[in-house]
């Protein structure tokens, strides 16, 4: 398949990566757990060529990485590119991996930006936004890409102007097996959207987080919330915490990227504002992987 | 020593334990950590007689306890007083503890507060700010008591007409050994206050909680921070965070009450603000549990 390309969006603990051909359809996916964390040293070249060694003799050999493998502790270091950026100014900063003879391998950078003094990162989001500009047919808008860090990103004219990342996943998961809240608290319930927006709603009452959260605790010992719905409601009061800083007023539909799990809940969030959402899941990463692949033939070759 | 009493505080993780004379002067301290989680079933009066048996025998046999003790999972479960609730409402449900043949024994209640349907409560800091009320010869003000599940408490003539509860200390001792920030945060490091006090400040930016503890990351991994900062600047922020939704003008000078590693931080973190403060320890546990003593004979006593 002459022009067709593997894209890969290698993260901290897992990896996905699909076989696109040159019009940009998706042929085939596969999924790992062998995230950068779990690939030992020097062992990159190895562990790529056993996951998506047919699909580069199938492909003509061309390759386009995203995500964690592109940062100190992957594969390469691809330097991040300072925001403003849009697919221009990602896609010419894209690093060459000369580590397999006859393949052309490349690792997209992550973004940069600043705020007050304190930097803020993204790797592997950026790609997700230009794709999902791409099959939206959109050059501007708010972008929300929820998961451990979630990244809320502004573009305008095609280009990353600004994000800011939250913790919100991380914060979901120490509180709901690690802290206290754990005791009462059953993390494996199914979602209750009751309880979900009354989580979402409380937490903009201005006591804040630290306070609120307690909430879930009290709730239990009192019995006046059912433990099955305990995580459903912690997850609210993260994700409303989260959107009581946001200036939604002027930010028209706001656009998911995520799984279906994640962009769900945000998506519930968001209504309780009035704000419309539109979701989009891996299909933004692989479009976003090819529309940068254009990039691929002029990257730099470390010499 | 007649009318000496055993005066106790039994919590979660640890206990602590004074022998104080009829006039109040504590006389010994004692503390250990057979905190409630470490006593098995059945097993308090064994351990009492271990820790305290010398005491009772020299003190007429009068013993108070307050803290986790009187909760579910502690020895006799003393029900929570409602909000407002002074000296007298509270000593009034003293509960006895007809465990020890011989010997006085009775448990200090909790309180318990609600906001907009959420129920908040407290277990031994009431005591403390009883004591730091008589202490201080006052009978109102704004009482902050730091430690896992810090305790914000407002007194007016006498009785605590309403307090919350914030999570901060689990929060950080969460986030400090459990997140990503524990790659990169030396929690060991002694308190550095420009650090500290520019977490406090930076809480106040608006942008909330889940974000700014992300920068305590980018600010290593940009080396913008040196390591030894961070564990500091995090405490900072989430201090600041507490102090965010706290209406402090009218509050005149807050009470903080607790170990001095943490009342040195509120205070700290308080005179950012422009709020005096004064700091009592464990003498408002001795003096809270003394005030409470003349309860203790009109205990109820389970029939």
């Amino acid at each position: 398949m002459t022009g067709s390309l593997v894209a890969v969006d290698w993260g901290t603990s897992s990896l996905r990566g699909a076989l696109i051909a040159a019009d940009g359809t998706v042929r085939e996916e596969r999924s790992d757990t062998r995230g950068i964390l779990a690939v030992p040293a020097g062992g990159f070249p190895a562990v790529f060529e056993a996951l998506f060694g047919d699909w580069m003799r199938e492909s003509g050999a061309r390759c386009l990485i995203s995500g964690m493998a592109g940062s100190k502790q992957g594969w390469v270091e691809a330097p991040y590119c300072a925001c403003p950026a849009g697919r221009v100014e990602v896609g010419r900063s894209i690093i060459a991996i000369d580590a397999i003879p006859g393949q052309r391998i490349a690792m997209v950078p992550g973004l940069h930006d600043e705020h007050d003094g304190v930097p803020d990162v993204m790797r592997g989001e950026e790609v997700q936004i230009f794709g999902a500009l791409s099959l939206l047919g959109r050059d501007e808008g708010l972008f929300v890409l929820p998961g451990t860090h979630n990244k809320w990103a502004t573009v305008k004219k095609g280009r990353v102007t600004g994000f800011r990342t939250f913790m919100t996943g991380e914060f979901y998961a120490l509180l709901s097996q690690h802290s206290i809240l754990a005791r009462t608290l059953d993390a494996s319930a199914p979602l209750d959207e009751a309880a979900f927006v009354e989580g979402v709603t409380r937490a903009d009452n201005g006591q804040g987080l630290l306070h609120n959260a307690f909430g879930a605790r009290t709730l239990a010992l009192f019995e006046r919330m059912p433990r099955a719905e305990l995580a459903s409601y912690l997850s609210g009061l993260l994700i409303g915490e989260e959107l009581r800083t946001q200036s939604l007023q002027a930010a028209g539909e706001v656009v998911l990227i995520g799984s279906p799990a994640l962009t769900q809940r945000y998506a519930l969030a968001l209504r309780t504002s009035g704000t419309a959402t539109r979701s989009l899941g891996a299909e933004a990463t692989w479009a976003g992987l090819h529309a940068l692949s254009g990039f691929l033939d002029s990257s730099a070759t470390p010499s």
